[in-house]
């Protein structure tokens, strides 16, 4: 998920008109983000973004080339944002791995309520929509998941040293599950406006591995 | 899920020219089916719809009204659709409560592997576009959900029954919990291509029950 800042206005910001190439690019790609983290690819559309940030449809393929490019361009940051933030959580040697997931889960949570239960994972949403998006797009998503599942099974790993987990526990299908599931529970959570499906598949999940 | 039978060219069937009101309206109906569980209703829209069928878009909006009609008359019909095929696993007493469990999702790894992990589940689709879809379809899939997981709930109380799951556990609980991963597992078999997030999802959910 993201949860990206509104639009900062601070004072002496220049106007869209007054824009420079790279602010403008930025800003395309903030609005890009919210959009598909709100509603997906293809429902979309480009038509959107431009609206929301009041730039020409002529200017966007000046920045970008193609839809599909700039889809690419999307997960990219969103992959990387991302995994930043579950090391934020992941890595935190303050806390017992598993209370960790915990941290994690319950930031997820936050994030979603502060957004209405509106926005959910970029990832997620395009993975629904395989079907109506350009193919290319599903080798780079399936590494996204890789990616962050490599980051669980790593924290699994530490909870199985310390014996929170049983020594046998296989922690990369554990971390493949979570993912799995932790993707329905927000778009269950989107669905129903309410944190409940987060908190049933987290419970569930952390009182299921294997002791 | 829905794995609508390929239409069934019978000779004497009807040419769609000379076909009446009401296979007409049918054939709209399974063509929305298709389209609704591969890429769902927004990115999909009625023009692909009425390509695949070869009807013109006046006739639509003659057999339906609007566009949000005929969702919601579609997920209708997949809700019942699907319920009837729920119940013929989850009511089979000549199984034991959690093996007819793993008797539907078996079934449903089967039919998402005849259709290539290109259909998935149209209340899976539907709730995670919420977001670009029309309100009122937001109460109807609540309530399909609602009604799926109360046959799960049922199916569960009869395990607790002949004690192969905890007198404690909470089945209401544990059957939402399941739908709410099973279509992250869903979402995720699609991107893969492949059955292995059903697999890894039953596998836990199954062995994660309280005993």
């Amino acid at each position: 998920m993201i949860y990206a800042d509104k639009k900062n206005h601070r004072p002496g910001r220049p106007s869209k008109e007054r824009a420079g190439y790279s602010e403008t690019r930025e800003i395309l790609l903030r609005a890009g983000m919210e959009v598909l983290t709100e509603k997906g690819f293809s429902s979309a559309g480009i038509d959107e973004i431009l609206r929301r940030v009041g730039v020409p449809k002529g200017s966007f393929y000046h920045f970008f080339g193609s839809k599909e490019s700039f889809g690419a361009e999307l997960i990219g940051l969103y992959s990387a944002y991302f995994a930043n933030k579950l090391d934020r959580f992941l890595l935190d040697i303050t806390l017992p791995p598993l209370q960790r997931i915990r941290a994690f889960t319950d930031y997820a949570r936050s994030g979603m309520a502060h957004h209405n239960y509106k926005r959910g994972c970029l990832a997620g949403n395009l993975g629904q929509e395989m079907g109506a998006l350009p193919e290319s797009f599903r080798e780079q998503l399936k590494a996204v998941f890789q990616d962050w599942q490599s980051r669980f099974a790593a924290c699994l790993e530490e909870a199985k040293e310390v014996g929170d987990i049983s020594a046998d526990a296989d922690c990369q299908q554990l971390a493949a599950t979570f993912w799995i599931g932790w993707e329905g529970a927000i778009l269950r959570a989107k669905l129903e406006g309410s944190p409940y499906p987060l908190d049933l598949y987290a419970d569930f999940f952390l009182s299921g591995l294997p002791r």
